[in-house]
């Protein structure tokens, strides 16, 4: 997999590629990532990549040509090796579809994506309509510009690769991918500051800390996000509960 | 305003604090952020912040000790200055409340946040009962760790702070502040491989322009986002607009 960002603050990419998860991927060989500033695309001697909005207003907005050119070049470097299965072009925008993690699933199965990162201002329009393949937000907030989206996808999609994390298991345990918020976590010292640890979890009986570990992760889900419940399968079991804790909280 | 943010992997955040507004805050002394190493305040000669779970499974879990002794040594150091108003200390999690535009709004009005970034795995309960006021999570998608979240949230409420943004006009124009997604934007050049600017932008027709960026920005929301119009105060040529647009949707 291979991922790229075009972007004009490459040096904000630096620290987040080399550290953990994505720093061991890349050194493993399952991950490149590259982020490339699309100044140097510019074509004029002052590298500038926006301008004034048609019709007026305040802000800037970037110019086509630096972006449509940076993007085929890349497109144009892979050549002789591409497998014939095209990149997908990632817009990151706050009019994207919001990223959620079927949409990683869905970016970890491709082999080269691209992601474009604006900054303080908007995409000349044709750049939506004719370049890209794909708008993504990742969630109701503004921000400066689209770098941090971009890591939050990259991170995303790349802990869901084949051999990325050490214990295969665990990218399909986290909260989202089992579609409920995780049960309560406790570990040493068993006594803190005079809050001790639930005995169930000292009890050493398997079954009992399983069908506790279920409830609670129930429980929190009922109380924090009720609409996660509504996508999921539950047990005969799981529903007498939520049925119980529906009854409690009406006392 | 000042933000700590507690982490493995304070390296991270390096580019992303020296960058672009984050970066111009700073030299500014409009905000102070810094990224502390909780490893430090492991209490044990190997460094170790993590154990394994009581009542067993995979992973590793966050011991409290170090994290409490890291806010309180952050929250004994401000002591004299202390104006009295509690820092918020925030929980970067799966589990936390999702993050939204107004929750960044709510957060600009602080003194001091501090962040807690976990990292692969679980957090002991016991610092999610006893030390943090809030939890928060950026959205519905599995991430390595807390730090890009945390970036997510520092980088929209610092933006909000008065004097970091040049034209103070601008927080407040983006998408989620008006409530509508943005309007297409054009600049040069007027024919970009045959594709051309709207003839309306170029009029102008101050009068005609407004109405139709109005008019295309309740488009696209309509389109993507509908769930964000529910919650608008719309004027009636808004609603006759719309009106006009399901018409055509069923033709």
């Amino acid at each position: 997999m291979r991922m790229d960002v075009l972007t004009l603050f490459p040096e904000m990419f630096e620290g987040v590629f080399q550290s953990s998860i994505l720093g061991k991927a890349r050194d493993k060989g399952l991950v490149a990532l590259n982020a490339i500033n699309f100044r140097e695309y510019a074509g004029n001697k002052h590298g500038m990549v926006d301008d004034t909005p048609y019709g007026g207003g305040g802000g800037m907005v970037l110019k086509p040509d630096p972006i449509f050119h940076a993007v085929e070049d890349l497109l144009g470097r892979e050549g002789t090796e591409s497998t014939g299965r095209a990149p997908r072009i990632i817009l990151m925008c706050p009019q994207g579809e919001t990223f959620t993690q079927r949409k990683a699933e869905e970016l970890a199965q491709e082999e080269h994506l691209i992601f474009i990162c604006g900054h303080y201002e908007g995409y000349d329009e044709r750049i939506r309509e004719h370049l890209v393949t794909d708008e993504l937000s990742i969630g109701d907030y503004v921000l400066t510009g689209g770098e941090i989206p971009a890591m939050t996808v990259i991170d995303s999609v790349t802990r869901l690769l084949p051999g990325v994390l050490g214990n295969e298991t665990s990218a399909v345990t986290d909260s989202f991918s089992t579609g409920l918020l995780e049960y309560p976590h406790y570990t040493r010292p068993v006594e803190f500051r005079g809050w001790k640890v639930p005995d169930i979890l000292l009890s050493g009986h398997h079954a009992n800390i399983e069908l506790w570990r279920r409830r609670e992760a129930l429980r929190r889900t009922w109380l924090r996000r009720p609409d996660l419940l509504e996508r999921l399968e539950l047990s005969k079991d799981d529903m007498a509960w939520l049925k119980k804790l529906e009854n409690e909280a009406e006392q």
